[in-house]
């Protein structure tokens, strides 16, 4: 990398899909969820090389986000890209302790959020600079220059760096394999287009049958409003794919504690692989009495987690079976390397949560960096995949026979057309105003 | 109340004062604080009625909660006051659950801290609509009315609705007692004015003396910076207040658990009463750690707790020995309700953050309420006060020998004198131009 490769600007953009306007997406806490997000462009002093990051929001409070991110980027603007990345981990201490930002957190809600959008273009425009994909540019550092990424804050009594170390170091053998059984079959993926509240039984029964032609092997239903809707939802579904394939549900955070054992028990018949967000995602404790009582059945969750501290106790008291990593919720790749390596430790398989706008094309790199550096198995491994919005997308993902392929183009894959910001943009392009004038 | 009364306008105040340039309110985390507010004014039909509220922040970051409150705002706009607070529950559900703003919390940082504000300011009107201050209002109302406001999601693991009944019924009996002591001697207070971190030694030495002169009986020293300095610290306050009352630290977060653990078993050679945020207030499993490990030191937090659950997770781990509520980072009277229920079913003390701008007028409506209506204890109990801003409230809080007066003014005492909002808006205020025109 040039060392006097330097980010002069950041621009932000509030970029909105009228996707509620279909029901796409919708589930038991979010009914007209417009997929959006803040979108980040960092101009640098060369005029080929831009990085481009993003964090997902739902509509309304875009706005706040791009706020928090114009003004985070005033820490990063100015500065030389090789400074930033040499010591990661003080770059992005320096974002998340601002000392009077830090008050609307810490490290949670629409501040982190926007953390999160701006350091994924920060590892955009590095894997550009590297001219690698990200996964790739991640996986070619050593166990120690990768360490040096990371944000270990509040992580230390349940993994150290020295045991980060050791986790990367045993895998160093071994990465070219899996690198190679990447590029020739793919990350197992599986998707939730079938199952969204607000499809009906036909819909869903059409859905589910293209989806297995199409080879998918898991599907996962959202419930959580009616309970007899689920039961006769999740037979149409059980029915549909037959008895092995892996049926998941998701309610959102729909439930109390009781409540979530309880309806989970009444949705038991169908073979449930796993039950997603079962009730509020601050609820570490919550989780864990959950999980003990719905065994073997898993517990899944994580797109709302917050951050990594969160994720730590998630871990600790035994309450996921799948840890659902989001890539624009939690503060890019520097935290989510944390969360990988926790995961690994305390035996947990990495299933990302995805869809929405660009999560698909962010969690392609993620799978790859956990199979190929840290996780290193595929055991009970499953990526979310939702075939929504990625026609907006320079470099789209790229799905084959259920399984994500690793991306070729250099960078992190978030960069989206100049037409489709000029058509989506909130709420000055052609599609808004449109809607807005009538 | 009068049923037609109805809330017409919603306007938001950047209010900041320039605190960072005497140290004032310096800690371990928080460098520069410029202590602000998102201010709500909350217009009606009447005009002899507004209701005032607001949130407490740190200076950067005051624009997105005002953003915030002003989307927020639409929900509550042209709703007639006596319809939101008859069902006050579902209006908070609307609140929190708006399926777009949802996604950027849920129930935290920006979003959840501008539903604070909104909400102060919906209790400040009904308690001027009915002529009383706040903590009476409350206190007045029957057990079954004062559940109707409670925000009881996500907390029925812990404290069911007919739990919470029953404590307040239990209570019912011996309110009026209760009541006319806090009249007479008011509810204990502890100062932090003395141990902030950029105050140095001969500083704190006279201002210590100078809160023992004026009948404190605990004091506060902020650490976590510098162990040796912490010591010195320590030191000169046990020396200057003597063995037997009491002295607490404060970390504001600064530790990891095994460090937090070292660092107080360093400091407890001078007696203290309790450690405050010794690592992320997100981690109530670490916290529970460092309270089996320092014990008989007490854990104490709260201020950056980010909504009930995390109080519930740090309730039902044994985490803390005190539980700090933050009248304006958790969701109003609605919430600091239930967490004041769930730490008397628990027996852990409530001893609510205050400082700030407008946290000791807003504590001191909540400590009456707990004591007379929920948690009916003086046993270890006391509210944080600094003396700080004060000067700028038109119903300033009245503290005499150490101890907070019940409010007499109808409402939430969060109104600020024009003058002063004129001065400390920002940027326009006239004290900002001055200096944003250097």
């Amino acid at each position: 990398m040039d060392p006097t490769l330097t980010i002069t600007d950041c621009k932000v953009v509030d970029l909105r899909f009228p996707t509620s306007e279909e029901a796409h997406g919708s589930d038991a806490m979010h009914s007209d969820p417009d997929y959006s997000a803040a979108y980040v462009v960092l101009t640098t002093n060369q005029s080929d090389l831009t990085g481009f990051g993003l964090t997902f929001t739902l509509g309304r409070g875009t706005d706040l986000c791009v706020g928090a991110i114009e003004q985070l980027a005033e820490k990063i603007v100015g500065k030389q890209l090789s400074t930033l990345v040499e010591s990661f981990s003080e770059t992005v201490h320096q974002l998340a302790n601002d000392s009077q930002l830090r008050w609307l957190g810490p490290e949670k809600g629409v501040v982190h959020l926007a953390t999160a959008a701006l350091l994924n273009a920060v590892w955009d425009l590095w894997a550009r600079a590297e001219g690698k994909p990200l996964w790739k540019l991640v996986c070619d550092l050593t166990p120690e220059e990768l360490l040096r990424c990371i944000n270990f804050s509040y992580l230390s009594n349940a993994l150290t760096k020295e045991q980060a170390l050791e986790i990367l170091q045993a895998n160093e053998a071994t990465k070219a394999v899996r690198e190679a059984e990447l590029l020739e079959t793919g990350f197992p993926a599986y998707t939730t287009s079938a199952g969204w509240l607000g499809y009906s039984d036909d819909l869903i029964r059409r859905l589910c049958r293209e989806a297995l032609a199409d080879g998918w092997e898991h599907f996962k239903l959202k419930v959580g409003a009616n309970l007899e809707d689920d039961r006769r939802r999740a037979a149409i579904i059980r029915e549909v794919i037959g008895p092995d394939r892996k049926l998941m549900v998701d309610a959102n955070q729909r439930w109390e504690v009781a409540e979530a054992i309880e309806w989970v028990k009444s949705l038991a018949e169908f073979n449930l692989w796993w039950v997603e967000e079962p009730t509020s995602p601050d609820d570490a404790v919550g989780h864990a009495e959950i999980a003990r009582a719905i065994a073997p059945i898993g517990v899944a969750t994580g797109e709302q987690c917050q951050n990594r501290v969160m994720f730590k106790q998630l871990l600790q008291l035994n309450a996921i079976s799948f840890c659902q990593i989001d890539s624009c919720r939690i503060g890019s790749v520097n935290e989510i390397l944390g969360v990988l390596l926790m995961a690994k430790r305390f035996g947990v398989p990495v299933c990302p949560h995805a869809g929405g706008v660009g999560l698909c094309e962010y969690v392609n790199h993620l799978v790859m960096i956990d199979y190929i550096a840290v996780g290193a198995s595929l055991e009970n491994r499953v990526a979310e995949f939702v075939d929504h919005l990625h026609e907006h997308f320079v470099y789209p993902v790229e799905v084959k026979r259920g399984h994500y392929m690793p991306p070729q183009a250099p960078g992190y894959s978030a960069e989206i057309h100049t037409a489709s910001l000029d058509d989506y943009r909130y709420p000055d392009g052609v599609e808004w105003q449109k809607r807005l004038s009538k």
